[in-house]
């Protein structure tokens, strides 16, 4: 104890109450992240940062989860979600479909928004591990994409607790995943508009290093040259900022011989439409457009847009499935006899659901 | 304990871990609510079945919320939002407004989904209130508001834990709400036609029983008659489902001497317009269209909607604000000395966003 009254801690007034991950974060000034690792004893982490962290801790009485004890105590009947963001429909219609089969099988839901943040990523999933759930779904924030740093899922896999991750997955991490196969719905849109015709066909998409985003430029890409089309970088725009696209778009059909887009997303496609409309452009005699999503702008755009869904419902229903199953066939395992985990990758089937934009 | 041995309870299999109120509703084939009345004793359920439920809860050891107790021992940090649904922008808004304060002053968010189901709501909020956190942030069920039935929120705030209404509120509960003024914005947006010399508006509004219904429609019947308009009843549609609305709709227009349409969704809005593109009426020229939302649909229409805005975000952040007041001032209370609570009412203002469909 002697070590805080002589060294670099002072009085932290709050601190009568459970300290958290990152109240200890903010007071040592170091990465959320490097005080999770620390408390594991990572050797990531220099031996300096982690025994100040390992005695802060103590000190103020940090307990970590201690999920292995509570899974053998009680079932919460409850599953978390953890999804990058809200105000997106897909992400919305992937927990309708997980509270569909939770609700059927006696689970309810509780669910955290990352924010496309790791830190809080992090913290939602200490919060909800340390007794509130039985299992994770979950996809990945844009920024843990970037960092690969998943320490904090390994670790509440080590625990014994299961993780079904969906969309965003990585290969870095051994557990259940739902996914659909990007790039084959990609290739599908674009064989779809040429087999309509179109031979000059642009690639509206973002800039972000989601792993979906390659995925579907390499379906792209191998739609033309399997078709014999020439590939051109030019046609491929990366959007930053759906709010100020408008310019970018309409430079990129200024080259009046592009006769369709294939777009990520539908505000893309619905911002290339009403570009395209100001510039005298016909949608879909013009250029046709088609979009990846599973929202509802798409329906009600004039023209209305041809899409390639997502398929939000069955994804939530086979993620919550895989997750049941496992905690279900956990409670009648032998705990003598662990065998090795066999994680299965679930890929949805999309199809194209045609309007206007492509007729 | 003889009395279930003779008696008719039958062994439940699964009951050795904490049994839920769900599962006694289950097993004796009455109703959550019936449950949950019978063991605070409620003089509204009859002796036989209370006694029942009460024998029932005990011999399984049902143990209620101890919130009291857990609200003592340790602060969780941790705001509770209990929402109808969530694929609806309004609410995704709110709670991207939640999150933004709480992250703010170190809260942790966490949601459930009523689905617009009594039952889920009285669920979701056990489940939350059972130690995962600090209070909650709440909009009604529709069924709930039907049911008038808000024992299940009563009974968390005599307890102990703060509750913050938003937009579906109830007169019922005593307890900090934030709404907009329904009727006043419902009032504006019809003042605003008319001032554009529109005289024979329509309402296209929700057969519903939510509470901003009426008073939308109150607001519409109000400018109308302080304009010297006629109110006339058929111009009021209620739609049942957007999903085939288009007829009702068409039937409506039909009437050719409508200058305007009131919306109180964008959906509506959108189908509206549609549906006038398709009978050759001309929007804005014909007819005016305005729409109630915070959504996105109406900036990417053709063409882009009037909106009034319901303000999704600030309201979000005065829910936030005034719960984590309501929960920092408690931990100063000095609990001896108990006042009356003085709750307040919250009105946020809504504003119209000027757009194609009224020029």
């Amino acid at each position: 104890m002697k070590l805080f009254y002589e060294n670099d801690f002072y009085y932290i007034p709050n601190m009568k109450k459970k300290v958290t991950l990152k109240q200890i974060a903010r007071e040592l000034d170091v990465s959320i992240s490097t005080v999770s690792k620390s408390l594991r004893n990572s050797l990531e982490i220099g031996e300096e940062t982690r025994l100040k962290v390992q005695a802060f801790a103590k000190f103020y009485h940090y307990k970590p989860n201690n999920i292995a004890l509570s899974l053998k105590n009680r079932k919460t009947k409850t599953i978390g979600i953890i999804i990058p963001e809200i105000v997106h429909h897909f992400f919305s219609t992937v927990i309708n479909g997980i509270e569909h089969i939770a609700n059927e099988n006696g689970y309810s839901v509780i669910i955290c928004l990352s924010d496309d943040s790791f830190d809080k990523e992090v913290l939602n999933m200490e919060m909800l591990a340390n007794g509130s759930i039985d299992g994770f779904i979950m996809s990945l924030s844009k920024e843990t994409q970037q960092k690969k740093d998943f320490h904090h899922i390994t670790e509440v896999i080590n625990q014994g607790m299961p993780v079904v991750m969906f969309d965003r997955v990585t290969d870095d991490i051994q557990c259940d995943k739902v996914i659909i196969d990007d790039e084959l719905a990609a290739y599908e849109a674009v064989q779809s508009l040429i087999d309509k015709g179109r031979k000059k066909i642009a690639l509206v998409t973002t800039v972000d290093y989601v792993s979906v985003g390659k995925l579907r430029t390499d379906g792209y890409t191998k739609a033309l040259l399997e078709n014999g089309l020439p590939f051109d970088q030019d046609l491929i725009i990366k959007i930053e900022n759906v709010d100020n696209c408008e310019i970018t778009i309409a430079k990129l059909l200024e080259d009046k011989t592009i006769d369709a887009v294939f777009a990520v997303n539908e505000l893309f496609a619905v911002t290339i439409i009403k570009t395209a409309n100001k510039m005298g452009i016909k949608v879909p005699e013009d250029i046709a457009v088609i979009a990846f999503t599973d929202g509802i702008i798409s329906k009600y755009s004039t023209p209305s847009i041809t899409t390639v869904t997502q398929n939000g419902i069955e994804m939530g229903n086979m993620a919550a499935k895989t997750l049941i199953e496992r905690l279900e066939s956990e409670e009648d395992e032998n705990e003598e006899d662990e065998e090795e985990e066999i994680y299965k990758t679930i890929v949805i089937e999309t199809h194209l659901i045609e309007r206007e934009s492509t007729n």
